[in-house]
């Protein structure tokens, strides 16, 4: 994942989530990105997101939203894969009553941003009618304002991507409404009612409707407010209600496999998976020097390069670098090496310490730093540079507390040599 | 899971696996079994399995079906699944030329039985067509018989039970054809030319079309010998085959969630942990002891039955339960305890041990052992008992070489004071 240059990347700018876009898209969505961030019709985006269902069919007792997966709620990472989302202004999750301190308690403890609590219904198109109620009130105490596109999206499904959010989005403010949609995997049918095959589908000219759709705020909340009781009970596709009652066609937008509805007990075990993986395969790698190409600091990183989906920050400092860090933390990195190259003390260490620590990244997982040093000993002589850096020990114990695992690491890089041995503090 | 009354459980009785079916298809089941093991028009049943797929939603190299699984190919657990039924006489499978060495290895390194390997076509019909063949043609050098109930699965399906196989070619006899459905997940979608929704399909009167799936022999092979060329490279649904040209409708049995298709490479992690789940939990218990509810053993038994599913074999020695074992490691349990209550030496451990050995569980993951000793030092001196079971040291490290793990576990029970204590050897 590449972060672009230092510094540059404003919020507002298409980040490493809209590599799947093509020209078309790609241009559309810096159009709407470059109004975002020039304040000027820049269209407000909300988000509701219905968790108010009972997980009958994961088997167990706890709703599958609330079902631990590396002892973190499920619906905890959703709601993270949409406020990392900067033009998502608000997000709305319907919960049942007697669920909403559970979800009060993890947004607070997650430190989720942005969200916003209503009571859910007793099926899954009164939760997001009562969501979209929240946001339509505009009242004057209230800090939600109606927005003019509104993504809906399901609590259990964890791993959307700003990509998809941006093309629905999109295609919702030209089309009125939209929806990422799957290849079926299984033909369907249709059976008769003595339980035998009527008939099947042609399973290419069909498709599984998934999450998240979007809609003109105005046209969704129309059909909500339209639709009948039989709808609201027996409904299961919010973007039919947009058809039916105010004659919109959704504009459908092919979607990643990722998008998968956590629905069985052997869906939890793969978003574990998903979440274990993506937390070891990814390292971000952050550089004091600049410019240098010949540095061993960067054959080290071309090496991890190779074997990692790594994250790059090249700064001469980590204070011009601090927005990108943020928003690495906040996309779940846990490795981090940082190569000291221009200097000999680890100010640069000590400052990425302090952001994690600011973070409360390592509230769940341990995080894990290794601090790099050169040492060439004509410069420094070997035992000096040791002392100084044995400190790194201290800072081990100290952070250790904090969950986040430190270690120095000491190249011995003679520049006339071209050779290097390693030793570990 | 209960294995019925020790040395009882002929192989064409109804096992383990039938807790699922109600009373109707209980009693159809019994007669159907009765049927096969009078030997009296026992209704011949074969299996083809569709195994040519290039799996490219997967997004790796590797076929899905040939795609390690804890180290092992995923097709080789669905052989397992239907190698371990005994009714099925003989399970076809179908693969492309360039993996056919690969899958030959795969049966010779997994001693599957009942095999018989065909080449695959370039469609999924072309290559269950290639199978029927192989059935159909009833040489006389061919090993192979003409079945009167042919079942058809999926080579990426490897957690179906006997009891959804039995439903399906029970009902496979009576109505000509009869396949596993599931509810859908997501609703159904019909999109227009320029990718708009133009209607979505009722969620409730639809269903996906799953395996295993069953028929007459002579249905499903007219079905194909007649279809056309479109339906050979372009149909999904061998239901609809059946329908189309044999005016034959299928019977649909509702499906367990187990029946999932193994499609993308979450759906390998979630099959990884499913598996890891199932050898963890399963614990096989030997008993010496037969009737004496009183004594220790019981009370051991009683209290591992409450944490684990296990597999209860107790039988006054292993010779009488062999049957049994064979079965429980052909079921792939990998913890057992061995619970020695008549004799003061290791016996039936020994036994247990060689049983293990011969039937080469041990070769993908460790198989534990416990060995559990009892001790009332009134009776056995306690050095003379331990100088005994310290011979347990050197059977361990003997076997350990062949994957399995053995611990002794030695119990302080004087038949006085009702009290214990424990010490590991």
């Amino acid at each position: 994942m590449e972060l672009g240059p230092p510094g540059g990347a404003g919020p507002a700018e298409p980040g490493p989530r809209l590599r799947g876009l093509r020209g078309d898209d790609r241009a559309a969505s810096a159009a709407w990105l470059s109004e975002a961030s020039a304040g000027r019709r820049a269209p407000s985006v909300a988000a509701v997101l219905p968790a108010g269902g009972s997980g009958e069919r994961m088997g167990v007792p706890t709703p599958k939203q609330f079902c631990p997966v590396l002892e973190r709620p499920l619906i905890s990472y959703t709601l993270q894969a949409l406020e990392r989302v900067c033009w998502i202004k608000d997000i709305v999750v319907a919960v049942t009553g007697e669920n909403m301190e559970v979800m009060k308690g993890i947004v607070q403890r997650y430190q989720h941003k942005r969200i916003s609590l209503v009571e859910a219904g007793v099926t899954r198109h009164r939760s997001i009618f009562n969501g979209l109620k929240a946001l339509a009130e505009d009242q004057p105490n209230s800090k939600l304002c109606r927005p003019e596109v509104v993504i809906i999206h399901d609590a259990v499904r964890p791993f959307v991507e700003e990509d998809v959010l941006l093309k629905v989005a999109i295609a919702a403010k030209e089309h009125g409404a939209a929806g990422a949609i799957r290849p079926l995997v299984s033909t369907v049918i249709s059976p008769s009612a003595d339980g035998c095959l009527d008939h099947s589908l042609e399973r290419t000219s069909h498709r599984a409707s998934e999450m998240p759709q979007a809609f003109l705020f105005d046209v969704i909340y129309e059909a909500y407010q339209q639709c009948s009781d039989y709808d609201l009970e027996f409904g299961t596709e919010c973007l039919q209600l947009a058809l039916k009652y105010c004659h919109t066609k959704a504009k459908l937008v092919e979607g990643s496999p990722d998008l998968w509805k956590v629905t069985y007990k052997r869906d939890l075990y793969a978003a574990e998976s998903i979440i274990k993986e993506r937390i070891s395969q990814q390292i971000c790698i952050l550089m004091d020097a600049k410019e240098d190409e010949e540095h061993v600091g960067r054959c080290l990183e071309e090496m991890l390069k190779k074997e990692l989906n790594h994250v790059k920050v090249t700064s001469g400092a980590l204070c011009h670098a601090g927005r990108d860090l943020q928003q690495i933390i906040l996309e779940q990195c846990y490795n981090f090496v940082c190569v000291n190259v221009m200097t000999s003390d680890f100010e640069e260490t000590r400052k990425l310490l302090n952001a994690l620590e600011e973070s409360n990244l390592s509230i769940l997982y341990p995080v894990v730093v290794i601090s790099v040093h050169f040492l060439d000993y004509k410069l420094v002589p070997f035992g000096q540079k040791m002392e100084h850096l044995m400190q790194i020990k201290e800072f081990a114990k100290e952070v250790k507390k904090r969950n986040i695992l430190l270690c120095g690491l000491l190249i011995y890089y003679p520049q006339t040599k071209k050779k290097m041995r390693i030793g570990e503090a």
